[in-house]
């Protein structure tokens, strides 16, 4: 089959890999329908960080083409969505609602595992990995936001239920990336009254004011956060979502929190001088980590279903795979916020 | 009036301050019934941190002598619980819950403030942060569990709080010092069903128990979070409460906490070397800081009213003003739990 492959730092290229099959009988074989290019997908891409030589893509959704003997939740031609990692659902951490954290779980795209940006996917443990999206015959549009909740959403989900935000709250959202985005619309989606939104960047003010932010700060780092103090009157927000991973985002974050309020922390954390006593001398919590997407995305899909939210909306570049190393061009040039791979119909 | 006076490193001495008086119409005076040593009040003793010269102790109970004009929820003879620190109730911190935040407030005993440690105090917004306690005739434990509300109970209820103890949920209290016993205590009336003290003296392991300990464990560190997991299949806890403030302490916390588990730390911070990517890549929240006294305070005597709990049994060694240097002494070489002062009679 046809799929991406990283081949060294700024190169990615379609080759071929093996036709993946049932290898354990609670796997499934996904064709893949949609797959994208993840913000961490650009680490490996910029030699930022190291990844194996070989398959890549954690995001996808696909059909359902094969499955092994114990799988009985999906069936041949269900519409299904992947989280980026599977997970076994009966670990401690699985059952705990942490399936990011599963013992035995792992990534898809990882060098050997099949990646979601490629024509097909061996999904482990599938009944309790993959999420089955019912009814038929969806749009595009339905497609790309049934794609964002692979990852990206879920991990915007996940700053804001861990900072815990609810009904009638105030938020700031430090990164305006596609995290960020979705952490704006997370926030909406949750109820908060006041969405502030850290962005210098147009289209992607645009975007989070569409999503549901009520006030945009183009400041950064110290003049954030007075920014954000003089939006709330000297209060600071009742959760501040970090989305970054930098110590000017994660200290921008701290900042803009009030006295007893949460940063919630999904930004693959990079910092190296953050001290966890700057929060403590506020009163401000600090919770996050690698999103449990498994654990979201059915009330996620919900909504998409509803059409209270429509994440698809951050793709602002597609192509087919054939194409893919402009997928990552795209965004590593920061002409895309995000793109989609068209890799075949459902 | 005689109160306590820090003179120097390990010199406690009893001296003369003046007789306080109302200075603002929301100022009472109190006329100290019980006083005590903190356990922070080891760090000026011992040398570790600097304080002024003057007045100590910031924990206190006591009948009130003489109310401002603009004092309204208070009257002469009222017993009134005083939180370590006044608040205004009135700015954001106050109004969210966080008063020991307060923009206008201060610590009792500072060196120039009034302290616990005397036979009178100058409470400043009284309505706002003394709390009546309803009724009259009290036994002798009651007084001391009033007067443990004051602070140490507070904040291990605050690490409790924090870390979200609730019922059924699995607890493990890092520290066996006043606050980790309050910790201990504090998980049980929330209705954990277990909780791990780390504990490796024998007078504070039964009181432990006495409070709700299901399990003791001797280790500490590495071996500490081995023994966590080997009583928890594994899993380790839902909510660990760090009350020492060391680096070993808050990596036995994190270390301790399940996927997606949290850490209540109200440990005065001396870590270092403490890097909280250790608990994000864990998924697991770290969330505390200077407990809210003033605002725990009402639901705590409620509980000690109704007898659900006795703090007041961590007091192993009581003296009067006269001798506080000795309640100091004791304490400092752990002959003492915590040392209760029997400053005057209700």
């Amino acid at each position: 089959m046809k799929a991406a492959l990283f081949r060294a730092e700024r190169q990615i290229e379609v080759g071929e890999r093996p036709d993946p099959g049932i290898q354990e009988p609670t796997d499934v074989v996904v064709r893949v329908v949609r797959g994208c290019v993840c913000g961490s997908d650009l680490w490996y891409y910029r030699g930022v960080n190291q990844h194996k030589v070989g398959s890549i893509g954690h995001e996808y959704i696909g059909v359902v083409e094969e499955t092994g003997s114990e799988v009985h939740g999906l069936a041949v031609g269900d519409l299904v969505i992947a989280p980026f990692t599977y997970n076994d659902g009966t670990c401690p951490a699985c059952r705990h609602g942490f399936p990011s954290q599963c013992e035995h779980g792992g990534s898809f795209g990882n060098g050997d595992t099949d990646g979601g940006q490629g024509e097909r996917v061996r999904a482990p443990y599938a009944d309790a990995t993959l999420v089955k999206v019912p009814g038929s015959e969806f749009s595009d549009a339905q497609l790309a936001s049934f794609t964002a909740l692979s990852d990206v959403m879920c991990t915007g989900y996940h700053a804001a239920i861990s900072a815990g935000v609810r009904k009638g709250g105030t938020v700031a959202v430090v990164g305006d990336g596609a995290v960020g985005l979705s952490a704006v619309l997370s926030a909406h989606l949750l109820g908060a009254s006041r969405i502030i939104a850290l962005s210098r960047h147009p289209a992607r003010q645009a975007l989070a004011k569409e999503f549901g932010a009520t006030d945009i700060i183009e400041e950064r780092g110290a003049e954030a956060v007075a920014a954000v103090l003089r939006l709330t009157e000297g209060v600071g927000v009742d959760a501040a979502l970090e989305c970054v991973g930098t110590d000017q985002a994660i200290a921008t974050a701290v900042g803009s929190a009030r006295a007893g309020g949460m940063v919630g922390t999904v930004g693959f954390p990079t910092y190296t001088e953050f001290d966890y006593k700057t929060a403590f001398w506020k009163n401000v919590g600090v919770r996050g980590g690698v999103a449990p997407a498994r654990q979201y995305i059915p009330e996620l899909l919900r909504a998409v279903l509803d059409g209270r939210i429509n994440p698809g909306k951050m793709f602002d570049f597609e192509t087919d795979l054939d194409h893919v190393a402009d997928a990552y061009a795209a965004m590593d040039e920061r002409r895309a916020i995000k793109s989609l791979l068209r890799i075949s119909q459902p």
